[in-house]
């Protein structure tokens, strides 16, 4: 192959992390820059392209990337462009394939983080030969990406997989950071275990727990997880109901799509038996019966540090510079088009 | 073309109705016999193989099948099996697309009711064209059929696309005929708008409606309908409520694939804005932002009385020889194999 690797960047609303990556998914180098500290989105892509070059000379790859593959918030694949209602420093809807394809001179593909994370995981990971499975990331939202047929679900729009979004409370839901109320993210992501525990403490206002020790208003997942390893009855039953949601909405995701596997990821995917038995039982007995015991809930097997990297990079793969662009009503600043990776 | 024509066959638990259709969609001649009268499945297949010759013959069409299509209860796609759970007058699993490939010798594609609805639709009525969509069957109960990316979703086990089986109401919901509490079918099929109509009488027993005049135990969707249309406020509320329930199952089931379209098919479908009104305003309501205003609401195209024959033939182009055919563990009873259509 005469260009083995390809570049995965993870954009977050605080750093970007990025890596040169081979076709075994070996992550062979990364680095990050702050994402919060460029206002100026010229300048973050100066500065990523510096930092990705440097990368690339110290480790023998100029000249040899195939691609490169982003995983960023509310990035449509379709368009390339990052669109609103993120946590980003830059004003949107964002060109970013394009204005990164024109800097570097060669493909960019870009999806939001969990459509990367799946793709990922069917490239390197838990799905590999699995055509037909749900990857849902567990961490300060709840998202998701859908494959099927072996092809990864973008919707007419290429919006598809927000099953973060499903409504599970249809009264009196929580509200929700989508601006409704009642969604799974409000209560199984890892806010949503800090808000349950908040809820528990105050409501079964009885029962003791060493939770209440802390500061109630800043307890977070991680402090409650704390709690439930170390025994604490209140804090295993908000695991307990944690893993029952997200147990009765698995069941309602497979009478759409069947699938093989739900492979978890993310933070909360870390607290083991506390929420996999729990919800496993609730998938089980919320099924409807055709589909009893056919769906396999696995956990993530790529490496935390490297994953978000990885499941970017295994877009760079299949980046064309063909990709479609869709022509902005304004023109964007020029930026300096240095092709010489 | 060779082979100009398509066999395609809607069963049903009563009747089992076939035509004979040719490639843009008209059905040229069709004709129906009895399913519950053949007590043994050896019998039903050559009284319809009896059936399908004589209407083959009548229109020169000898000769000229490129395959048959079966639109059938809880039929595989993939196994070309029919399933158990079904009103049928024969044991389950059924090996039906191999028995009647046997006795016809051309290749015989399977699938359920509402798939075969989405592919009649995609291939000849209101989802041509249309490469992301949802086929939604309003009728004795809520089927579906998901195009997604241009490929009906049949799911690692082919039973992909039971959304009238999504959980509407999580407690105290109404008991459905798939053993479960709350789906979606015990309230937006036509038998749960007859139970929406009892519940109301019931529960708001000082408002009048002409609904009261008719035994409670009997009242009909169609009662409903005709009491709505003649100005009936009871009977008109019924169906806000009906249409109340789909818009916000069609929000969430947005979140899962971003379809272009719904498509709407079936007895109940025919109940014109007095339904539509309310699900589309439902279904604005509670959709998430980004998808606001981008799912179209439609009917179906195909003619009534042709739809399930169109719908299962559409499945004839595409059914191949080789489709893939799971061993029995038991051999079936021999058939006679008589390979001249």
């Amino acid at each position: 192959m005469s260009k083995p690797y390809v570049i995965g960047i993870d954009m977050g609303g605080t750093n970007t992390v990025f890596g040169i990556v081979d076709a075994r998914g070996v992550v062979i180098a990364s680095s990050s820059i702050k994402t919060q500290k460029h206002n100026n989105i010229n300048d973050y892509i100066d500065d990523l392209y510096t930092e990705i070059m440097r990368l690339c000379e110290a480790n023998d790859a100029m000249g040899k990337i195939h691609g490169i593959g982003v995983g960023a918030p509310n990035a449509n694949y379709y368009t390339g462009i990052i669109e609103g209602g993120v946590n980003l420093p830059w004003p949107t809807p964002l060109p970013f394939a394009r204005l990164l394809s024109e800097k570097f001179g060669i493909p960019v593909a870009i999806t939001n983080d969990a459509n990367a994370a799946a793709i990922g995981e069917m490239t390197y990971g838990a799905a590999r030969g699995l055509k037909d499975f749900i990857m849902i990331t567990l961490g300060t939202g709840v998202g998701s990406g859908i494959v099927i047929n072996g092809q990864l679900v973008y919707g007419h729009d290429g919006f598809a997989g927000e099953l973060g979004h499903t409504i599970m409370k249809r009264n009196n839901g929580r509200l929700c950071g989508c601006g409704r109320t009642g969604c799974l993210e409000a209560y199984c992501s890892a806010t949503g275990v800090a808000r349950t525990a908040r809820e528990f403490l105050e409501i079964r206002s009885n029962e003791p727990s060493t939770l209440r020790e802390l500061d109630i208003d800043s307890i977070t997942s991680k402090d409650v997880y704390d709690a439930a390893i170390a025994g604490d009855k209140l804090a295993k039953d908000v695991f307990e109901f944690t893993g029952e949601m997200l147990g009765e909405a698995f069941a309602d995701f497979t009478v759409f799509s069947s699938p093989q596997a739900i492979i978890l990821f993310g933070g909360l995917a870390k607290s083991g038996e506390l929420l996999l038995r729990p919800l496993r039982e609730s998938m089980e007995r919320h099924m409807m019966s055709i589909f009893k015991g056919k769906v396999k809930i696995l956990l993530s097997e790529l490496k935390e540090a490297d994953a978000a990297v990885l499941g970017a990079s295994a877009l760079g793969w299949e980046a064309k510079s063909s990709s479609p662009i869709v022509p902005m009503a304004a023109p964007m600043s020029p930026l300096s088009t240095t092709p010489n990776i």
